[in-house]
């Protein structure tokens, strides 16, 4: 007989994780029947110390199976822990074995980004050169979409949807005065400039929207983007920039760190504040800088539903993936075509997905380096389409609880 | 014959005040059958210059109402334009006079804040005084709340509903690590504190939430708000603090101001950013801030139904006034009995809504200073009920424009 599956989330959140987790449920439900599904506080951390909830017991029927695909943020909670290599760890992983066995657990899924591909890799080395049958596999989450061996990664597509909207309604309040004015919006995204490029969907559809991008992928000079906004002055009032909190500069420093002393503040400052504080000077003009900062990783009230579906199937490939006994292994999209969105999951290698950051391809990126082509527009768009059916209660959306002081 | 209608928008945006401006049209067919309704760019200055468009028929069809109605900012863009009294700006009110004689203008309808009220109310008497019969309403806007002579001010409850939504989403975001982290929101409010208060509501709810509450109604000092979250820290890792932009000390300066010149940067830096370097530095945990910035008055894509019917109605009401005579009036809200929501439309003087600012009442905010109190909830939770059934293209909701280059 089969044993049981445990689950466990790591990383920053995003707005679609649980629609993965809720997706692993489900995948046990169609591919291991009869497997127990449990869950583990705070990421790989949990199934060290045993701190056990049962999924099985706590998401019981379609509601809130629906319910836990819309709430964001991570219901198991989450953990920066660093897995030690075998030979240092010991103890570390006989804990790990000893609470898999305690809940006679066949399949250990791991839903996260870079890091914990990096467990699933190792773990699944560990068992397997042990000769201990647990399949360990992965679930790809992350709002910076620089996973690599999937088209993209779930988490992205909500962030994105969001950070188009929003700057859309920026770009809107921004346009109704008659005066010159600049306004930068920092978008997160430390090496990949995914996010940020969302920035540009709305400029594509004709919406009040961002006339300049910097992306960290194309270094840039404090001194030309100061002529791109001067140059944009001249056709447009107010002028929006959107920039990558980790764009640099072309001695591959990061631009606040980059600016004069004098506009410094260097400890406080990210790269929206510092460009603030240049453009006020070089330019004179009215200037505000906007850091979209955490809502963005969070803002399931406006879900991308094309993210939340892919979310919840990859959580279900990685079930049926081992069921068919594969281990280390990820679930991952691939893209069919370039005209319309078809894409089909399938598995890769941990090995890929763990040990290489994806970034923005340089043909995303115009000339001038201060926009997003076409391209980078048709491959963001299909995956910010499809808006989720939410529930609300007193004004807000409601969010699925796990109770985590209910352990097994 | 009845002449037509000129409107025109003024201060900051909210993402309702375009349904106040479909109101408008709307009380025109309703009430002023035949008047056609212009509109001026950018306030009061267009009239002033001469800048026209022809609402009637830029505005045609129940679609276009309903898209108008749901798009945020300003249709007709806004202005920061004091008028001058009459005595000293002659040409001002004859320019004036002379654009509303030109489009044979029986009524102006100003929406707006404070500023703009006051407009209605020195244009109204000019006119009086003048023996000219053209009719001067008003339609209060403000994000902030702090109109009186109403109950509440359109514009407020969007906003209310993207804060508590964004608040409760930022809540769970924190809750993920299990470390001590302080997470500090900064919300819009120089003077009034409503906005601020609507951080509170998740927490009422049960939600994952803000546990310390802080507005400019009750000034507090930096020692007293650092002991209250080591306090809170006692029984919660992740505290959430939501401070008004607007919160003072008890000698009146702004909390910015009062922080030690070390921690200072007191030129670029607003409550939020003062408060996590004081943190940093007093209690040595993980602190983050997060100012909301503009996104929260021009949050369309979670608009409140409740604020958007009734900016709507307030717009239509303005126009009934005028229609039975009434000038140097606005429209406002009155509330009937605490236990259900009633609401009544009628006027009030403009003298009443110009002149005055509304602040939180002492009874919402607990005896602590630190927290909301639950008759605040109950005031809040009516105006940010109800989900508007948004149009979506390519991933985000549809605005409308109105084609400013085409001058009547």
């Amino acid at each position: 007989m089969a044993g049981n599956i445990m689950v466990a989330q790591s990383g920053g959140p995003t707005a679609v994780i649980n629609s993965s987790l809720a997706g692993v449920i489900s995948g046990a439900a169609k591919y291991m029947n009869g497997a127990s599904v449990f869950g583990s506080l705070n990421g790989i951390e949990g199934v060290i110390k045993g701190k056990i909830v049962s999924l099985s017991e706590q998401v019981e029927g379609e509601e809130e199976m629906d319910l836990l695909s819309k709430t964001p943020a991570m219901a198991l909670g989450s953990c920066r822990f660093k897995m030690p290599r075998p030979e240092n760890g010991k103890e570390v992983y006989e804990a790990i074995e000893k609470t898999l066995e305690k809940y006679d657990i066949d399949t250990f899924v791991y839903i996260g980004g870079n890091d914990s591909m990096d467990t699933v890799l190792t773990l699944s080395k560990y068992f397997k050169d042990k000769g201990i049958d647990i399949k360990v596999v992965g679930v790809p989450k992350t709002i910076d979409n620089d996973l690599c061996g999937t088209d993209h990664t779930p988490g992205f597509g909500s962030a994105a949807k969001y950070i188009a909207t929003t700057l859309s309604e920026i770009a809107s309040d921004c346009a109704i005065y008659d005066l010159d004015a600049v306004t930068i919006v920092e978008i997160m995204g430390r090496n990949a400039g995914f996010l940020t490029m969302a920035a540009g969907i709305p400029t594509f559809l004709g919406e009040y929207a961002p006339q300049l991008i910097y992306l960290p992928e194309r270094p840039i000079s404090l001194e030309k983007i100061v002529s791109d906004i001067k140059e944009k002055m001249r056709t447009s009032r107010a002028v929006i920039v959107a920039v990558s909190e980790g764009v640099k500069t072309e001695d591959g420093e990061y631009l606040a760190a980059a600016a004069p002393d004098a506009f410094g503040h260097k400890q406080l400052s990210g790269a929206g504040k510092v460009l603030e504080q240049v453009i006020k000077k070089e330019i004179g003009c009215k200037v505000r800088s906007i850091e979209l900062n955490t809502p963005q990783r969070g803002a399931a009230h406006i879900m991308s539903e094309t993210d939340r579906k892919e979310a919840f199937l990859l959580g279900e490939k990685a079930i049926e993936a081992a069921a068919s006994q594969k281990s280390g292994v990820v679930s991952v999209i691939l893209r069919d075509g370039e005209q319309e969105y078809n894409v089909s999951y399938s598995v890769e290698s941990a090995d890929v997905v763990a040990n290489a950051e994806k970034k923005v391809p340089q043909d995303y990126i115009n000339k001038e380096g201060n926009f997003i082509t076409e391209k980078a527009y048709r491959y963001m768009l299909p995956l910010i389409m499809g808006e989720v059916d939410l529930k609300y209660e007193n004004g807000i959306p409601v969010k699925f609880k796990i109770d985590k002081t209910k352990l097994v």
